[in-house]
């Protein structure tokens, strides 16, 4: 039996963990692109940009004994703990959310803070998800937060609707609708229905919420079961109010004039929501993109007033693509100030891949602007030169390295999604010139190599003024 | 003795992990824009984005066994394996470079991707390292690589400098010195010097390194010693060769010349050298900015061709600031296939932290480019309005949702670095004007409220124009 002469190593199969969304540079561009929008306008509000790091003690990050969270957690040892065999919870663990770390970052550095304080955050958290499609261990949070000290004005639970639509028109994947709510007025509602304790009304909301899914009958039934203790009245005006959905800025001041006087909660959550609607109004908001829809309640025992939810008209199924709302104390476990704050998270990754299984994401073009080619070898510092004047004037250039067919130049530039293909042969630099060619209008035309970077310039903004239209 | 009517759950001490650099946010801006502009110049030279997920499979990332890397990696545990008590190593860990995890990449994605592949990186990357000022366990690298498929032409490692020429141009840091070497020439001068097996290079490799530090005499002394073999003459013609540095392209031929007709890797390490001079010159990087120094050696058993070295002129003892080289192949223990690559490494986190220590980082500037001011409750819809118009144009903008007294909201202003403040007071409102204050020129005009927008482009349009000048 012959032995093999050199033993290879064995190869290791390149792959990730389950559960992460790994991109292949065309969707890594349009993911980009996503967060470079977001990015934009929370900026253009006027938030400011934090950022944590990924790893958090865990005495700090699980401040709330137990819970689904902490069961989903993970946690970080170095290679020297491990080695020792440390017993226990390890020292750090990943955040799961953005919110925690906010809840830190502001308490560790109230003093150096202006508040409120308007901070922005776009960073990925884990979290150990149950194996699923769609769902993931790692994902990009976007958030944005208002925070106050001691008291925040419920001005500023209007200015979250106004941000919402300018990042999802801007993001332009269709028609959507900003939901509202307020935890108030849902409170003041049930009290008067009979449904006084917050467990109970917090039984009453799950049961409400598969409203979507079970449908009415199925709710109605279990709302006149044993554990809720209602009158078939009772049940009937809580369909009834789930229900609510205005249909204007005007229809939604009647929906909120027809709940009447009703308790102290009520009202207040009623005064609430017509404050916010107004300056939802003042800031620009077309009254197609928000709507009141008294069926939403996010976390039951986070949100104390305004809450929010975004949903995409034409894709329903997708659920919320934005959602937050106004909460008591961000901070109470990390200080004794009182913080409270009103806030608002896309979960980007869950979105992006929605997106693109609903064929919505657009991959087609690359962030390379212009690709120069080369016919022979001896032209390469010609073409060096060329792509130099390129990017001094900020186009985004690559250049053929080694000399091919210019068929299979053109070809790969097609393929990548690069729009300008710059040729330029013996006779063009003998002349000075080169040669476009434009692949998306399939045209082509000649320029001097003066006058090249300030005639791409002109093309690259005018599709760039289409695009935004 | 009395006792408390409520225990207070106790507060627990906000604080991140050693190691790790948490900044505020005039600080984040000031990170967030030198990403931005290291991100534009990789783009602006036809590099495409990829993200890779901080965890990686264990088995995947620690291909080496042993070694200092795997000492320092960080390994992640979910709560369930925790609670299982699982022996032996996790199953994932944090990446500690951005290369192993290009590596995974290109041989998982080998078949969707064009090569020559031309990616960027800007990622964070975790290390255990001891606690020490100016160590960090989680840091951002910004990483530019070319890979081959088989092959991959020299001409590729010229395009590298260029590169780190636009990046460290435009974050206007101060003049700096890219320095190459080539490894080739390096073998084949040591050989000469019969230094001739790698490990014995590597030894006297080590002790060059410390010319700087140690000095040229306990430098010569070690390498006479009994470890290196080597003759008086040896050492003294090693230590000519290390403290070759060019000081201009012609003086770089001149020097490459110098060295001789030599053995075959000394005249192919001065090919390529040459060729490398004269495409970075093709490339329009100015002969001040880059420099020969036979000196540079980096990863002994990593890199096989062109190595690259940044230094900062004014500030030489940060050390390299941007380093890379030449790799014969990337990914040998995924895949057969060869992938040859050049790439470069920019450590983010501790180049800003060793700037804002040298003074050298301006944090004066928000994001927020205009604060609208509020001087009566009854004024929000118009100050929202106003806001609307602004953010419309493209243009940061913050709304001072509470009134408060107007020297209050300047100073408020004035601290946060926003540069315009805009004024509408009961007449502005009636008249339909705002009188805007340039904090910055120390000036104030009125203007009407159509015109505000597009006044306030040009201001800072001009401002910017200005300031990247």
């Amino acid at each position: 039996m012959a032995l093999p002469l050199r033993l290879e190593p064995a190869l290791i199969k390149p792959r990730t963990p389950a559960g992460v969304l790994e991109l292949l540079p065309p969707d890594q561009i349009a993911f980009q692109r996503m967060l470079d929008t977001i990015r934009r306008n929370f900026e253009r509000f006027g938030f400011l940009p934090v950022e944590t790091p990924v790893m958090e003690l865990t005495d700090v990050l699980l401040t709330k004994s137990g819970g689904e969270t902490e069961r989903q957690v993970y946690f970080v040892q170095s290679t020297g703990a491990l080695a020792k065999g440390d017993e226990g919870t390890p020292e750090m663990a990943l955040r799961f959310d953005l919110t925690v770390p906010l809840a830190r970052y502001v308490a560790e550095h109230e003093h150096d803070l202006a508040f409120p304080f308007r901070r922005y955050q776009m960073q990925r958290v884990y979290r150990g998800e149950r194996q699923q499609r769609g769902r993931f261990r790692e994902f990009y949070q976007c958030d944005i937060d208002v925070i106050g000290k001691d008291a925040l004005s419920v001005r500023f639970d209007a200015e979250l609707p106004a941000v919402i639509h300018s990042v999802f028109s801007e993001l332009d994947i269709g028609a959507f609708t900003i939901q509202l709510n307020n935890r108030k007025l849902m409170r003041g509602f049930f009290e008067a229905q009979g449904v006084a304790d917050a467990e109970q009304q917090a039984l009453v909301l799950r049961e409400v919420d598969k409203l979507d899914k079970r449908g009415e009958d199925y709710v109605r039934e279990t709302l006149l079961g044993d554990g809720c203790a209602l009158s078939p009245e009772g049940v009937e005006r809580i369909l009834q109010f789930v229900k609510v959905r205005s249909t204007s800025h005007a229809d939604a001041l009647v929906q909120l004039d027809a709940l009447g006087e009703g308790n102290d909660a009520l009202r207040e959550g009623v005064a609430e929501l017509r404050e916010v609607l107004e300056l939802v109004r003042a800031l620009g908001v077309p009254e197609a993109a928000y709507a009141l829809n008294f069926s939403i309640a996010r976390g039951l025992d986070y949100y104390t007033g305004t809450v929010y939810e975004t949903t995409l008209n034409d894709y329903p199924q997708i659920g919320s693509i934005c959602s937050g709302g106004r909460y008591e104390n961000l901070a109470s476990h990390y200080t004794k100030s009182k913080l409270p704050g009103v806030g608002i998270s896309i979960g980007l990754t869950r979105l992006f891949w929605q997106l693109r299984e609903a064929g919505l994401v657009s991959s087609a073009q690359s962030t390379v602007q212009v690709l120069v080619t080369q016919m022979e070898s001896a032209h390469l510092p010609h073409c060096l030169a060329v792509a130099n004047d390129l990017r001094l004037a900020g186009i985004n250039t690559e250049v053929v390295m080694e000399p091919a067919k210019l068929a299979k130049q053109f070809k790969y530039a097609d393929r990548a999604g690069i729009r300008f293909v710059v040729v330029l042969g013996e006779d063009e630099i003998a002349k000075g010139m080169v040669t476009v060619k434009d692949l998306r209008r399939e045209d082509q035309f000649e320029v001097s190599r003066a006058e090249l970077a300030s005639t791409l310039r002109v093309e690259l903004a005018q599709a760039e003024a289409l695009a935004s239209r």
